[in-house]
């Protein structure tokens, strides 16, 4: 059973002290409660002291081979092996099997236990007292002890940790780039987890079948579902390396671009397995349904489009609620309403039974492209900041509390056999996502993904919060034990190995680092870029559409946007310029201040909403366009922000765009 | 019995689901518990939405007749109405009383229950299955619905709302003019608070005598424990009002500094006469012991100085890691480090059975006294705006919750003649503190604190947070929920009249306002100020002794720090003195960057010790001394920090300290 310590907020017990000896007893056992609590948050406060303190001394010596994460991993499996063998447990927790007063024959346990004690005459007893007990699980094994060491609810890590990770993601998503290799990110991310998630399933199957003592504890179901737990990947520890070692950029949006979007794949796909196998399957049989499949793929769809929908709406919301009013004039209301929209966004997708974080994640990227615009400068630091320091907070609390759990968290279940399939089947699982699809993207496209490229996307597919998160929500069975503690080691060994070697893997794999934002290839000439277009940049090239394409339409108002594309036109360059041209012309003008204005790109029987929606701001100004526009200014950390500015002389792209704009 | 919803927090629902039809059927119900939490904190997240935008309108158009914290309770009030006869109440928790398996003999009621249900053949049934539930508090009616509705646990208010709160009001204390006026403050705070917790509970323990259905069920000991919980008054919208309206700094710094330390007292006292009842008393009986009374006394100064020596500590601790560290480097670690040495304060506080709110009080003082000037400039602003920002929600969402729990929770219990008592003992019990005292103050100096001022501080005792939370913490017995009902409609009308009134207030009581920082007095004439010295500021006034002394060291550093109070030393000043002189000899030039260095005031014996504490940076730097121990650069808010900026010229003091030091 998991039982949640979460204590200090929680401390659900009462302290009902009204005289009686008993009362004062339990006053002071709720009072110890708290205290151990207490305690345990400390114990990962002081965890998080430690690796700030350390991560200090390794930047301030330049040591590159942890990186953050993988320090707090370490700290925290060295404080939970001396937490479990350094300490004698006495176990406090105390339980007592009950039976109900009166026959109970509904189908499911009530939420409230009272448990009445009569009066006993002889010893010191309870007086004739009710007290209320609430319900938190099923217990699997009558023996297994309820450890409260050092384990938080798991729950927690859906509801508190990652939404202001993913949150972040979204909102320092470079997102020029990101739009750039929309078509590779999409595949990647998409196509990518979908795939791999089944190959692994299906491998692991297979090697459970040969597997004599495992070969009946796994159903399919089992093996899919850990399939599409261990495909998503982590980008901390890579991207911060590459923002240390200023990467290529296009290779930063794929690695960036595809975790952050597989998380959210991943926990809608795993959502949609789970509900596949409770509403389609009786426990035990195997049987698989054609019309359960697509049902449960309608699912994966509908879930993941509703909740982008929410989380894309909300951000919208929050971009005409930042234009339309002045609150700006009043960073602090304004900071608080952008925090307070973005928080509802994940409300409002979990009470409609859709997935948070996938909402805000899509909000993150919504604020940052439209609402970022319209906030005043002090809003857009404290926001900025404020992110940021949650997103380290919870990325290094949950490293910590993967190190600490690997030791205390009562359901792990070793089986040698499960972790070797699973390492083996991760790694194939990448290559099935990396190198097939590459090769399919390379086949539709003549800029080609080299395959150094190729090579360190695999690489860079470190395994990491929302793995684990996944893989410890679910503990009932053997099979999902033996699945966390296997996702537990492949995300710690990942994060300290495959993270501690990224800058290694660069150098071995030729990738162009120290390059700067716009001229990168150009200086590499040797080594080939994800749009070759890149490299032929002189002639005008096609990167950035959102920007430039601005100023393209102000020049040639018709919409004839085909220009610059260099005649190799493909789908996925189409999905974009259509987007970007309708993100230009309507949703940049009605949610935002930036020039074209709705006056200027509606139609002249329009005009009446047009004028109602454009600002006399958006009116007046008129050299704010690329300004606003580019999303230069938002950034993932400081030095980030200080290399940009330290290059801010205008590069060859945004110097064609400032001349077709003046 | 209170029961908690708190629920995204919570979420202790297991999701075990792997298959069988209950299962399946035990999610549903998760998940709609979980629908049903999310739901209740999106409410109070629509509620902070429409207090923001409510407020900025009024900003926005100049409005000062509400405050925000006004407006919070308003709204709260209309929803609580509306939850509460809008919707017809579908109470979906299922209670099952419930009987041990086996003979239970132990003094307190066990942790856990573990429920057996074996198969029932014939239902769809349980099959063999064991559920925990886990320990809530006890029930005290037996007929008592327990209510979900909009309603929070209270120990969340102590544990979550209440300690960015605090942390906040002694991070942003103007530490200047509260040394200033340290001896009027802890009067007030100290003994004050304390005078009137007593004289409410007196007189309240009368009036119950007086009105027959009351007299039984209130001892000495529940209207003392009223009288200590409704004794501190809260700054937030006074000080806001104040902040706009630039009011006098000394009568800001009492108002400021009183209420900020009353909290402190009222907790700590308060939770000294609870323990004194759990400890000394039978139940129903009325018996007082001297030996316990001087227990209980004594257990109120330790735990108040056991906290605020915590505090302090670990105040100090963190200035000299960012001191001696090099952290400074990477801002974004190091606010990391500050937000966790300040929340770990917190917890080490709790987890040795202190008070933790009283220990991040004064952590949060002594980070804006030391560590503060040690941060770098993006760590300064990243943590000023990140408290200011959670102070703002933290105390929105808290006057939300008492608007709508006054509907909605449900140990409401209205007894007028209590409520009529109640507003009475609280006004008198404000008077009792501000008059007396102040007589007594001014009896003791010769620059006396004028009637208007003294008018102006009884009025300004509102009610607030600190009140509401102590009240609703324990609301088990009918007295302490007539407590509640009381308390929540003092601070209800409080916040909206006294609040709504105080720029009324102000002029009424002819308090300068739109004064600047130090020529406050002498522009005003004819209002006395607290210290008349003030007045004759020209002679080289004694104010401002930190930044003042540090300069009058350097240029006589045998110590005599004698001059300039103006031949009228008192001990109150004399104490003042002494840690001013302390702090800048000794303390500053330990924690930060500031001069005179210890190499300079330590004897000459310890001149190895005092050049390992003493950094190049101290060495080398030598026009930072005024700039570091200035707290100018520490405000409230955005406002006022444009106002200081505005009036950046130096002031007379500043000036004179300028010139002895250049």
């Amino acid at each position: 059973m998991r039982v949640a310590v979460l204590v200090l907020l929680l401390s659900l017990v009462a302290r009902n002290c009204d005289g009686a000896a008993t009362d004062i007893e339990l006053d002071a056992k709720a009072q110890y409660l708290h205290r151990l609590d207490s305690l345990n948050l400390l114990l990962y406060t002081f965890l998080l002291i430690a690796t700030v303190l350390t991560v200090w001394t390794f930047k301030h010596r330049r040591l590159r081979f942890l990186h953050e994460t993988g320090l707090a991993v370490i700290y925290g499996l060295i404080v939970g092996a001396i937490i479990r063998y350094g300490f004698t447990t006495s176990n406090t927790i105390q339980h007592l099997p009950v039976v109900p007063a009166a026959p109970y024959n509904q189908s499911i346990p009530p939420d409230i236990l009272w448990f009445q004690v009569f009066e006993n005459k002889t010893g010191g007893g309870f007086g004739n007292k009710t007290y209320a007990y609430s319900f938190r699980g099923e217990i699997y094994k009558q023996d297994s002890e309820i450890d409260k060491k050092a384990t938080f609810d798991p729950e927690i890590f859906f509801n508190i940790i990652l939404p202001p990770i993913i949150f972040h993601a979204g909102y320092s998503l470079k997102r020029k780039y990101f739009f750039r290799n929309l078509g590779a990110i999409l595949m990647y991310a998409l196509v990518g987890t979908t795939v791999s998630s089944f190959i692994i399933g299906a491998l692991m199957y297979a090697f459970m079948q040969l597997i004599p003592h495992l070969s009946t504890s796994f159903t399919f179901l089992d093996t899919l579902y850990f399939g599409a737990l261990i495909s998503p990947t982590d980008p901390l520890t890579i991207i911060s390396i590459f923002n240390d070692l200023h990467v290529d950029v296009n290779l930063y949006a794929l690695v960036f671009g595809e975790s952050v979007l597989n998380d959210a794949v991943a926990i809608v796909l795993s959502g949609a397995i789970q509900n596949y196998g409770e509403r389609y399957l009786t426990p035990g049989s195997n049987k698989f349904e054609l019309v359960a499949f697509f049902q449960a793929m309608g699912d994966f769809v509908g879930i993941f489009s509703l909740s982008l929908f929410i989380g894309a709406t909300m951000g919208c919301i929050t971009a005409l609620l930042t234009k339309f009013t002045r609150v700006r004039d009043f960073p602090l209301l304004e900071s608080a309403l952008f925090v307070l929209m973005s928080y509802s966004t994940f409300l409002i997708a979990e009470a409609s039974d859709l997935t948070g974080v996938v909402a805000v994640l899509f909000c993150g990227i919504c604020q940052a492209h439209y609402t970022y615009n319209n906030l005043s400068s002090d809003s857009r630091q404290r926001t900025k900041q404020l992110f940021e320091l949650l997103n380290f907070l919870a990325e290094n609390f949950i490293f910590s509390y993967i190190g600490v759990s690997m030791f205390t968290f009562p359901k792990h279940h070793f089986d040698i056999g499960f972790i070797i399939s699973g390492f083996f089947c991760a790694l194939l699982g990448r290559a099935a996502n990396v190198y097939p699809l590459s090769f399919l993207l390379n086949l539709g496209r003549k800029p080609k993904i080299s395959l150094n490229f190729q090579h360190m996307l695999f690489c860079a597919g470190l395994r990491g919060a929302m793995s684990f998160a996944l893989a410890i929500r679910n503990t009932v069975s053997e099979a999902r034990q033996a699945m966390l503690t296997t996702t537990s080691l492949i995300v710690i060994l990942t994060v300290i190995f495959q993270g501690g070697m990224a800058s290694q893997f660069l150098s071995w794999f030729n990738i162009p680092v120290g390059v700067d934002e716009e001229v990168e290839v150009l200086s590499h000439n040797g080594v080939r870029s994800v749009y070759n277009s890149m490299d032929t940049a002189g002639s005008g090239g096609e990167g950035g559409f959102g920007e430039l394409e601005l100023h393209r339409e102000r020049s040639s108002p018709d919409g004839s946007v085909g220009v610059g594309t260099g005649g190799k036109p493909n789908e996925k360059a189409l999905l974009a310029r259509i987007w970007g041209n309708f993100d230009t012309r309507y949703m940049k003008p009605l949610l935002t201040h930036s020039r074209p204005t709705l006056l200027e790109t509606l139609p002249v029987c329009c005009t009446p909403i047009a004028r109602l929606l454009t600002t006399t701001q958006q009116m007046t100004q008129d050299d704010m366009g690329h300004k606003i526009d580019s999303d230069s200014d938002l950034c993932l950390d400081e030095q980030e922000f200080e290399r940009r500015r330290a290059s801010s002389q205008p590069t060859h792209v945004r110097g064609i765009s400032d001349r077709s704009h003046v």
